[in-house]
């Protein structure tokens, strides 16, 4: 029996998608998630589309500090690297941002994808389908987390190989995203980058295009 | 001020979760596809996250059924390399198979990664972050259209430089996925690949991990 949606139901998800956040350091409270809330939003995941229906994820959840801090390390020398790239104006406003909560937030999520040694349906032509249903895994946990109230934040300024030997991942497994989970302060009105004018948001008209990029 | 969510919407996120498919051309309804409703579609797409605040994405509308039946070429074509890569039953199983529904749903969408000139705040250790935030577009996409109850196939079985090149899209833009949309006979209790037996659901046991892999 097909299930229907409502339009009410429509705009409840509307309504999460433009309330999500990306939450850092500045923004996590101490409050506790609970391992049932942890594997309601791993329940997310897995409800995700993959390529030839392959499921090729593997989630790693650390609450251990030790462990957090050791990841942390590997954020820092990444981020000094970066700072570098950004000049004048730009350079100033980056060295101010607080870009992870490895530390703050109390759980964080290394989500790996696993190459398949057969060939996978669906992957055979586009070869980065298999990333590509990680990340929707992620995304469906992002949106799950937030209609729970639960910030995440995801750090990509992290070298994935260090992640992955400080997890001890087989040699095949690669780190696509590493989240960080945690009630928040506060979910702000609209992106920190756009309210610190890193970036402002562009107009629908000019990514849109009909029929073909040349009309 | 915080817009908090309540059970009763955690759920309703689940159920659209659960109840996404991918839908193929064996299920889609002559039914059309309105322009507002292409528009609240994409306007899900915009809410995504993206690396940086960097917003990397175009989407091209095709409605066009000649533009469709060039990119049905590439499909075949791919599709036919494909097919050789399975032994067996698999094989036989693989050229049952309805994999697209490029010419049968009403609407087609194909979503571009841009490449940045200049450095991306978030992308300078991991490159991909970009054409991750273009899948989590598709995600935002795929889940609105559900809630709307119009079905999402996403195609990846095409030659991405053949599709860009029959879009006449610039030299620097990436297909990252072809998506058709459109009203469905049905959507399906669970995934047809699983219905199919091609694969087996994943117990979260076996993809879930504490701390390390190695405990």
């Amino acid at each position: 029996m097909t299930q229907y949606f409502n339009e009410e139901d429509a705009c409840k998800l509307e309504e999460i998608l433009r309330n999500r956040r990306d939450v850092r350091g500045n923004n996590f409270s101490d409050e506790p998630v609970s391992e049932e809330e942890v594997h309601r939003i791993l329940d997310a995941a897995l409800t995700a589309p993959s390529v030839g229906y392959s499921q090729p994820w593997k989630f790693v959840v650390i609450r251990d500090i030790d462990t957090r801090k050791q990841i942390q390390k590997s954020f820092l020398a990444e981020n000094d690297k970066a700072r570098d790239l950004f000049k004048d104006a730009k350079a100033e406003k980056y060295s101010k941002l607080k870009l992870e909560g490895i530390v703050e937030a109390p759980v964080n999520i290394a989500v790996f994808y696993i190459p398949s040694d057969e060939p996978v349906l669906g992957q055979t032509t586009m070869k980065q389908m298999g990333e590509y249903s990680v990340v929707c895994a992620i995304q469906n946990m992002w949106l799950m987390a937030r209609a729970m109230n639960i910030g995440v934040g995801w750090v990509s300024i992290l070298d994935p190989d260090k992640v992955a030997d400080i997890l001890d991942a087989p040699k095949n497994h690669r780190l696509i995203g590493y989240l960080c989970l945690g009630r928040v302060k506060e979910f702000l009105p609209e992106p920190e980058l756009e309210t610190l004018k890193w970036n402002r948001r562009l107009n629908k008209s000019t990514v849109l295009f009909y029929e073909k990029f040349k009309p």
